[in-house]
């Protein structure tokens, strides 16, 4: 993982990021944690891969395989 | 695995958790052990899959390279 | 793979053991081996896939990177 | 490789086995060699994916990462 | 990874690259950094996979296991 | 790689194989090379997927991770 | 990689190559460079997927694991 990959989600820590996973679903949770494999740790995530259909999953471990991009907030 | 991973399954063991699969099987089930791999075992696991059909599997060891998040239950 | 993982498969060697595999396969048979990839072998296997069509495969080496989950039968 | 597995193929050297691979297709033929990936050498290998239009493959190398099972002939 | 991804890569940093990914998606920013493994960042991106339906993602991560091909910019 | 599987391989060299491709792809050439992974050079190469409409492909490289089966022509 | 397809491609450096890839992507372009996991660069690349609507795509990296084959032009 480069150092701006560490560094980008370091900054991150405590902040809501927006996670893309293979086979389409769309996640949106605060990263609490994450390593070289991109395994993340996520609270209050929501399931958005429906925009209608909203679904609480609350404190998650993702495996980092299943990730296809990670997207920080816009910064204000 | 990071630390904070380790952390949260330790802290989960005993405790009812959600894991959804590649492929979107999800389970429901007592952790009982993991490793380094996100190799589960659970007991008392329930495929909920179909909240409509809910099948009972009892005790199950997951091979890790099928999962996609686990999340433990809520804190009360 | 945990020490958790090979305790339970080894007090399940000579019992039926249901193995779900990638694409959707179920199938039920007597452990008779396994190793740290979850390669297993399994004798008197049955193909259960479609619980109205069972199909007898007898004695049968899985190729660990297929399987999802083993189950063991509940204790008695 | 568990010793098992391998006892198991070494056993089967010049019978007739049953392979299952990944997308569902089925080969049946003489087992000739094997290695610890489970890459397989078959003989007189006919392809019986459709039972009804079983094709002849001859000599066949198999890549082990794409095979699902291996079930010898039950003994007689 | 050859010296010329290296060299094509550093080049092209600060500068639109157009990213294609495994499973169809089109993305489309501004190459902030790279790693050997195609483990990308990209900021002032937007999904350009449907042409009538641009959705803007801001800074990203991609695992580079995604990556099917990077093309930089036409050169002026 | 198995010695037998090297060594029919060698022995195939400059003759006609058939090589199956994950996806389902069929091709037919002249074996050139090989090595370890199954990476394998053909030259004067058909693809034969579809049997009405055999396409020329001439001389070249294929990935060795997509090889699903090889087989070399029956002895005469 | 043997040393055949090294020596293939580099006799191939500057010439126009087939390439084909994993999800049935067709890519037509001069070969710039490459490495041992079959990463490419290529340039004056056009996706030639549907014959009827060739894209042009400039100068692009491939990321090796989405190759299926290579195929240099005829010899004249």
């Amino acid at each position: 993982m480069s150092e701006m990959t560490t560094e980008i989600l370091e900054q991150n820590l405590g902040k809501i990021v927006l996670v893309k996973l293979k086979g389409g679903k769309s996640l949106r949770g605060r990263l609490k944690g994450f390593d070289q494999h991109l395994n993340l740790v996520l609270e209050e995530t929501e399931d958005t891969t429906e925009a209608e259909n909203v679904k609480k999953l609350g404190l998650i471990i993702i495996r980092g395989d299943n990730v296809v991009l990670i997207s920080p907030p816009p910064p204000r």
